[in-house]
């Protein structure tokens, strides 16, 4: 097993998660919440007893309105004009992608043969999107937030680098190492959060062209987030390169999604991309500690395929 | 005193509280956090001492995107057509009004005289909304979040009502009953949680035509809120009426807003406006207890004068 | 025949103008232009050819941005915030429905049994619209604008009402008694203009809830476009309700689409909807003319089901 | 006088245009047309005696969703999801700029001191826009549309090259000599049309990086724009750069707006700004003529500072 002899799946392997990490059925054929359920009130009281400095962090970029080779869908910060109806500030945003921080609901990625976690029906599709039938799977499920610890996985610090660079995406076994070097155990609940470096790598490469992320996660790490129950994953850098995963991109399109395609229809995994660590890590590192009450709350969009977040960490 | 002797203040008492209860240069000259000055690493640390049923509840109404009495500038939840450039899911609102909750920045409005809290400049104004100078008072200057102690003020359950109605605002007075009623003490940085009833009210009345609430709370609760040191207000019913007000409206439009003219600009208080308390309710009755560990997280929006959020009460 | 019997379709005479009014393969496989090509360089001379006065009028109505019961989704007139990316004036619009003038491209509305005007294939299908698959029947195929002969027929000048109402609605024949008073000879390649009155009808109930028009054209109109071979149908009060058609409403709906129906899909004639007449009707009165040059530019919009637009008569 | 020396006005001269070729108080005081004045009944009944091929051909470019250097601020193609609130199709877009082919109304540019033409006061003003007072000089003033003759000075079919390139921007009296060579006499009321070979630039130039055109047209032409009585300019590449200008920029922006700032302010001239010209310039060669019956119909936005437009040109 990958996770345990360092090797990454074969393809055939890759194809064998949908149905060993699958979580459809476990917590009922209603179910909503997909991994969500790990975050028992157990969970959430210990979390709440990680508050010991009084601190809080958080982990989102600004909302960008700045289009740009990362940003061809600019958010909008807009006001009414003379006698136009409308009211002081209007936000409006494609907040998939790559520039927004936000949140993947689990009707934001179907399975390969077109259904949503747990067997939901698709209610219909454009070129771009599946829309859920009557509501399933929106991220409106998820208006009680996602209140749990958060461990911060910093891999760039691992591996004394400064950042996740093309050709080394991470692995599921390096979390192991990074958690043993941090001294902290994986647990039930966790929000997974993988630093690769994103805002190091785009300092490093000024004048980067490319709308995706340029390297990243390796799909070996589905098995680390099954193994260890993981609530949620909280990453700055997303799905590493095709070149980099090994495996052909499950989806026919240039974006590679080879976590996403996983860890969002199969596990019932909640996603939340394009974070900002930088503060989060020199924090972890000025205070020795990886392990911090972690705080998500999406907008109630009914039937939204996510939100924008602003994740707060409270060491 | 009118917190003491239960007077609602007279017009030139009102006026007076610009002055009396400022807190322009409290935390120096350019403080851009106001009253959240008052959530210290120990108020947070004690608020997530609260956490130990392990429950969460949102305070948040649904984004809300279809046109009404209540709602006349709808959100939009839209995805891209054909082959138009753009993401799955475009959300887009104007967040201030009576229909999304949101949280109001200190830019959102400014004093009498024409400047923001701290007596940060104006950079321009249209009819609609005055913009601040150089990015002062934006709602990114409060990217860290809200953590702290909630603490619920069911009026109506004080008063044995289903709602606060016309011709009875909520005074500040009431707040030190209640507290005195739920057992809790007030404390410093605390985000006052006044509850009136909202969506009781309108399920009384079908086919409402107003748009501002029809009921709601008395500017007399701005002593209150500075005496105790608030750190927010989040209200479902936000200003009552000019009538029940008996002052005024500080400002030369149709929605009352005598306790806003008060906090935001001069006591630099954020409010959390059109709250769903239903719930909080409900949890805080069945359990016994009003307060709570509070988070609530603004989008980092540059110059944002407010944002939508999705507050979360955790037990 | 019901134009000349003065007559409405039975149901099954309804249901047979699929067929009886198609245009299917009349202008090859692979026309996108349906009824326009009846606009030839002739009629277009002879249309230039009624410029006699110089005089322009508007057919539009403003671009409306306040919600009200015709108007469910306001219009957007905004600008950006700060030092947020975009331009002075912002314009966004559903221009689908009531409210704003605008005209239907043949990807609007598709077939009862799924396609597109010509046999175009629907690409895909959400719950509110169906797309085309490779921009089949987009309104940028009409990118060189209509510019033909208009004709009003001014109904309540007619009948000598103030405007049509309900239970009245307008019929085919009536559109053959109009010419023949207005002493103008319907020809092929026209724009069909038929005054109900829509402003009037307004003015005389304040305080309307309904969305959709409360009267309008009856389905009889249909046989009166095929046979004079009118280019385009440019109304101010739409479809009349299913009450008034006396036939089952094409699409299970709750806007009455009699005309949309056949003229769309099956004839593949546009429509230009929410047509301001007031200025034009007291123009054609005070001349003592009905027939004048009419130019519609529809925005070039790929894979657009239609756009706003601003018709102009000049006489 | 630069038009009959040839010689490009000096810093002296050209700030002398603001009062030289000044049409303030020339149509009275509450005057919203400016030198659409000249459109006279004559004008258009000229400019319809010009459709002898009865052929049209559209000046707008395809509405562009898609950002790049050109286009930093996309326009939106968007529908609806899920039970949200709307109708097919949004169309939303900043049309201003260098991508969207539009109408600058007067209310767009107001004068070095402050004032839009003929004097009208700004009501406000934000880092991006200043709003007319009262809706002055606002683009629904416009509803009627411009119906006249509009005339092609196809500039790089003069100089023999495939586009006006860097360094050699568009004199006014070029256009004579364009005139000259056409055939063609100016005359009050025209539309003057100024095709640099935007296009092709473009396609000569693949990767270019600019937001604003590379080049274009001088301050010189307002000379001859004012002795002509043009009622407004078309053009596709917009104001030649300052190096070009060889003046400085009248506005502390990066854009040059050396005809911007004369035209709309001083004169009251409108700007149809990113024309397509390139069917109207094979069209005008094929026929032999460069005169043509022009319609530009701006929507009705009230308060708008422009207005997408797709002008049409009828042979």
């Amino acid at each position: 097993m990958g996770l345990y002899d360092r090797k990454p799946p074969t393809p055939e392997e890759y194809l064998a998660y949908r149905t060993r990490f699958s979580n459809w059925g476990r917590w009922g054929d209603d179910d909503e919440l997909g991994t969500l359920n790990f975050v028992t009130p157990d969970v959430r009281r210990a979390a709440a007893g990680l508050v010991t400095q009084g601190r809080t962090v958080s982990l989102s970029r600004p909302v960008d309105t700045h289009a740009g080779p990362q940003n061809p869908y600019p958010a909008q910060h807009m006001a009414s004009l003379g006698t136009a109806g409308g009211l002081a500030d209007y936000i409006g945003l494609f907040f998939h992608g790559f520039a927004q921080t936000h949140i993947d609901a689990l009707s934001h990625i179907p399975t390969h043969d077109g259904r949503f976690y747990n067997g939901r029906p698709i209610g219909a599709a454009t070129g771009q999107i599946a829309l859920p039938e009557g509501m399933a799977c929106g991220v409106e499920h998820w208006r009680g937030g996602i209140v749990t610890r958060g461990v911060l996985y910093d891999v760039p610090r691992l591996r004394g680098t400064r950042f996740v660079a093309e050709g080394a995406p991470v692995h599921g076994w390096e979390l192991r190492d990074a958690a043993a070097a941090q001294r902290v155990e994986p647990r039930s609940g966790d929000v997974v959060c993988i630093r690769s470096g994103r805002d190091e790598w785009f300092s490093a490469h000024p004048g980067a062209k490319n709308w995706s992320v340029p390297a990243g996660v390796h799909a070996s790490v589905c098995e680390f987030l099954h193994e260890t129950e993981a609530a949620a994953l909280c990453w700055d850098m997303l799905d590493a390169p095709e070149a980099d995963q090994g495996l052909p991109n499950p989806l026919p399109i240039e974006i590679p999604v080879h976590v996403h395609c996983i860890t969002i229809p199969y596990m019932g995994l909640p996603l939340i991309d394009n974070a900002d660590f930088r503060e989060l890590a020199a924090t972890c590192a000025e205070l020795g500690r990886y392990e911090f009450q972690l705080v998500t709350a999406p907008l109630v969009i009914e039937g939204g395929t996510g939100s924008p977040v602003n994740p707060i960490a409270v060491f």
